[in-house]
């Protein structure tokens, strides 16, 4: 085998199916195009599943800007085959693996027959996991960890995390139950406190009830809580930045709320609070 | 003299005129009330001139709390003798010297015939300093300082100021000629274009243009400009934040706006934005 040259199952055809974003606000067409090329370093998946995660609607938005324009075929992470590989050794040990997969930034694709990725973006799994169940095992999972990781690292009294009856909330609540650092959910109604509860969590607050921000605010400082993961925006930032304690910092990933979020500057002056943006890809580099 | 007892000049008075706070909102009253005494590293400063800044201002709205509650007297800066003193050597020195002087952080004190504070929040003036001059000796020459150091630290390729035509946007033009990291100094009317110009400030943004908003991002974009000072809050914070390049911190340090600060929450995930509030005493600790 040529370092130079692609690797192909013969299998493999020449045109695919594909959603596809035209412009940002469109509905999504799915059209026949040419099955895409690995270069150098990466890998040609077949992709048997890929979810719809907020990061997804994001990109549709534009909030990612797009690499190369536009049509694009949308979609952050999945799983499949890899059935061809550019040059490059982590690419030619991937031939033939079952892997989860990442899309490259700004340029989506999973949401396709095949996707090319890079190599170093994909991970092989075990034959006893189903392509289902590891098209949701990179974004998730890896934004639960990075969480725990800055936890870990600030070692605040108390945290809290925001649309936390999600996947990526129960997550981190069943990772955080390890650590000795409270953790504060936020949820949207009484469904989700219970959920939240039958999983043995101890802190959860509805934010659909009439005196929530009075919940918020004595109960963040009664455990001190000056880290906030917030998924929301929206309003909700806007409460969590005024109710938290001073040298809070909040780290917004997420703007599931569509409505107006309003800040108050003094909060941010006088009591040395902050607020940053995650975004997995960045923290992961 | 023994270490242990107050060091007071013959002329001091039991008895002061001082303004009054008496509710967050309320006009402020002049009382006559009893002077107060220093303790231990403490002075006591006949006060001759003290400012009106805007960082008074925020701290008769509650915004630095009230140490030790209502009612209290507002100044946070400002000149004087210092005609007695508590113990420790710090205190001792200045007995007799003519000082610009800080107020102790949310006790305020310096509108008043006599104030309290800290030997070390008092600088000994020289004697062609007049006590008017050296009464903003402090606060917003620091301030400046502080900036002038943190774009040295973070040497991005071009920096902004809003307020640009106050008192500390102009020490910071002088400041910043002297590097060669361009600023950007957004102002809110003509005039104030025009002032800052005759000062030799190269970059002038209008925030009055109906085009403002395209005039920031296209220059904020175009000199790389990732580290903003804002003073005003309100709409301008949200418009900077949207204008601003990937990677870009702003510096929050007032709210002369009382209107709404709506920010996007996106432009923090997917740029690697962040908001961080600069409140001097803080930075100076």
């Amino acid at each position: 085998m040529s370092a130079s040259r692609s690797h192909r199952e013969s299998s493999t055809h020449s045109v695919m199916n594909a959603a596809q974003l035209d412009a940002v606000g469109d509905p999504l067409a799915v059209r026949r195009i040419p099955v895409p090329q690995p270069g150098p370093g990466e890998v040609l998946v077949k992709m048997e599943a890929s979810p719809i995660n907020p990061s997804d609607l994001a990109f549709m938005m534009g909030g990612y800007g797009f690499a190369q324009g536009l049509p694009v075929t949308p979609g952050n992470e999945g799983s499949g085959l890899v059935v061809a590989t550019g040059t490059g050794f982590m690419a030619k040990r991937l031939r033939g693996k079952r892997v989860a997969c990442f899309a490259r930034k700004g340029l989506g694709g999973a949401w396709a027959e095949y996707m090319v990725t890079r190599a170093s973006l994909c991970v092989p799994i075990s034959p006893d996991t189903t392509f289902e169940q590891a098209a949701m095992s990179l974004i998730n999972p890896l934004t639960a960890q990075a969480f725990v990781q800055i936890v870990r690292r600030e070692r605040p009294a108390a945290f809290v995390n925001t649309a936390a009856a999600s996947s990526l909330g129960r997550m981190l609540v069943r990772l955080s139950s390890r650590d000795d650092i409270p953790l504060i959910n936020v949820v949207r109604d009484e469904t989700q406190v219970a959920l939240l509860r039958s999983m043995g969590a101890e802190y959860v607050l509805d934010s659909s009830v009439v005196d929530f921000e009075e919940q918020l605010t004595s109960l963040m400082r009664r455990l001190r809580a000056t880290l906030i993961f917030d998924a929301v925006g929206g309003p909700l930032l806007g409460q969590l930045l005024t109710a938290a304690p001073q040298g809070t910092t909040i780290f917004s990933y997420g703007r599931l709320s569509d409505e107006q979020c309003v800040i108050e500057p003094g909060a941010l002056i006088l009591q040395r609070k902050q607020i940053v943006g995650f975004f997995l890809s960045d923290w992961m580099e």
